[in-house]
């Protein structure tokens, strides 16, 4: 898993920097709760070295958009305080195979932008990147300030191991994710397999945030009990669809489909609530839902449903094409999500695309 | 200088990765120097989290060897004193258009690997990659406990002044380098821009490298107090000629090869010491002097001079092709270097390759 997902690199048509506009809008919406976390530890004594990863960072315009944000609030409050404002350390983190190379020939442009919008007295900022799943150790004990991720923590470590067991798997038979012809099993597996990964991400975390720092989650989850219901998985079913019109033209073997699950999970805020209740070190000081109307993916303008559709394609595979390349081969790619536009194109059906923001403070 | 400079990327052919069998020589050959800083770094107390920087890390072997040596030394130098190990944590430096994504996908491997050969209790090992110039600030105050580099810094940063002056440039006739028909005002030029430099990179690590902290520095020097010497001169030399074949074909014109110039000074041992003597803050425990071979490109088999000719085309290819591309196009690569095979296979000369290992202690 760690060595297949990466979102699309590079900034050509099928890059997740050109398809990622959902993500950036579901990032703008979750800035009140991180200007109000930024601005609260702004109260506390600043250290000389403000330190902040930002986990799944990935490869586009939103990589460099919270740091912008986090370390313009710290700035403008310290002015504002009559303090002398500190110096900035950014970690920016994600899976090896994302690509790097473009974040980093991106930056002494975004340098320069940042010192020119906040003047002479901003700075200097450190920046990083980090490779490494986020569900492994990646920064020494007690050294980060401030925690975000955006659009990432929805990814497990891996697909449940019910799922993949060579001798006796669980069969979620033409589904590629949990949906309601999905086996009690499969829906269970994903929520053990989600409980334990979220569990260990805020141990993990505990350990490399210093007393009082601080977290701010925002990941793909629902608002219905109900993990089946198509809030979830409506989008999933038309991609389920649209590879078994691939198995039925004989362009993808039965069993390829029946042994391919996806590495994710929606969790609802009482999930999440619970685990982090549970792991004890953080404190949950906000939680808030995020839901972002059916077209959000055309950037907020009403289109009809067959545009709506094949930009939701283009969103979708900038995300999901490493994995399916690696375990169906590069020659479906282009008929699946040519298959997908026609099902979603044909179907009427809407739901809002939800997510959760959550602010955490590490326990003294 | 920034934006262009860079070893060529992947794993392919013409890749630095495949083409650095002289900086590889040459680092083993500083290793020493390097064990004996690490060991007299152990004889204080570590910190809990030992960090360091590799400076010039480029991509390819040679990028994780001196991350596995000191790592290793250190780890083992704890266990025979019964000490705890320390964490480590790790800065790979490059410039923004490195192949930093190459460096990160073998991580996980490499990774691995450490752990096995050092054992269970061996790390943890934390790697981030920090694009820039080490011409600039990088890092945090005093957060280096130690910090390498090696074939990185005979690069300049940038080509000095005069020559480049838009209206009344000096000009280094048919020469891409210091060579014997330079004008000494050429010659000064480089002095200048080189003590410039090497003083700033002297400045700015004393701000990031804790007190007592060390550097370990490998760079091509020589040993002539002439720097016009074949020593420094001779492959410059073939180049050059190459290019001026090129004018006499017309694939490159005149003002072209007049106006390009390497930002590259190999210093002298005496050099080396006024800098750091004269910018105060750090002393200067060990400096000596690798000479490889004439042929150690050849991975110090004794080789035909053809064959010498064709593999020194490409280890000068992988180093200066970003920067020959950038001013010259690409078209000109391939004959340049034809051409230089021809010229250095007709020729007779043979020098040692000159690199200066020097081994610095932060004053408190």
């Amino acid at each position: 898993m760690e060595q297949i997902l990466s979102m699309n690199g590079g900034s050509g048509e099928q890059s997740y920097a050109n398809n990622s506009i959902g993500q950036s809008t579901c990032l703008s919406r979750s800035m009140p709760v991180l200007k109000q976390a930024v601005l609260d530890s702004c109260c506390t004594n600043l250290p000389e070295t403000v330190t902040m990863a930002d986990l799944g960072c990935s490869s586009g315009p939103n990589t460099f958009y919270v740091v912008s944000e986090i370390t313009s609030i710290i700035y403008k409050r310290c002015c504002q305080l009559g303090r002398s404002a500190p110096e900035f350390r950014v970690f920016l983190n994600d899976l090896p195979g994302n690509d790097f190379n473009t974040v980093f020939q991106s930056l002494p442009a975004y340098q320069g932008k940042l010192r020119e919008e906040n003047g002479p007295g901003f700075g200097p900022l450190y920046v990083a990147g980090v490779p490494g799943s986020f569900y492994g150790r990646l920064f020494p004990l007690k050294t980060l300030h401030f925690v975000h991720s955006s659009s990432s923590l929805h990814w497990l470590s891996q697909v449940p191991p019910e799922l993949t067991d060579k001798a006796n798997p669980l069969i979620n038979k033409w589904k590629i994710f949990i949906s309601k012809t999905s086996p009690p099993a499969v829906i269970n597996s994903y929520l053990t397999q989600f409980r334990k990964d979220f569990s260990l991400f805020l141990k993990l975390r505990s350990e490399e945030v210093a007393p009082e720092g601080r977290m701010v989650l925002t990941f793909r989850g629902r608002t219905t009990a109900d993990p089946t219901s198509d809030e979830s998985c409506l989008l999933w079913d038309y991609l389920g669809q649209a590879f078994q019109d691939l198995v039925a033209e004989g362009l993808v073997e039965e069993e390829r489909l029946d042994t391919y699950n996806t590495p994710y999970y929606e969790p609802h805020p009482e999930e999440i609530q619970a685990e982090i209740e549970k792991e004890g070190s953080f404190t949950l000081d906000r939680l808030e839902v995020i839901a972002l109307p059916w077209d959000s993916v055309n950037g907020g303008i009403k289109d009809d449903r067959a545009t709506t559709a094949k930009r939701m394609a283009k969103a979708i595979r900038a995300v999901n094409e490493s994995m399916f390349r690696s375990h169906f081969g590069e020659d479906i790619l282009d008929p699946l999500f040519h298959r997908f536009i026609e099902i979603m194109a044909a179907d009427t059906k809407e739901v809002e695309h939800v997510s959760l923001v959550i602010s955490l403070i590490r326990k003294t």
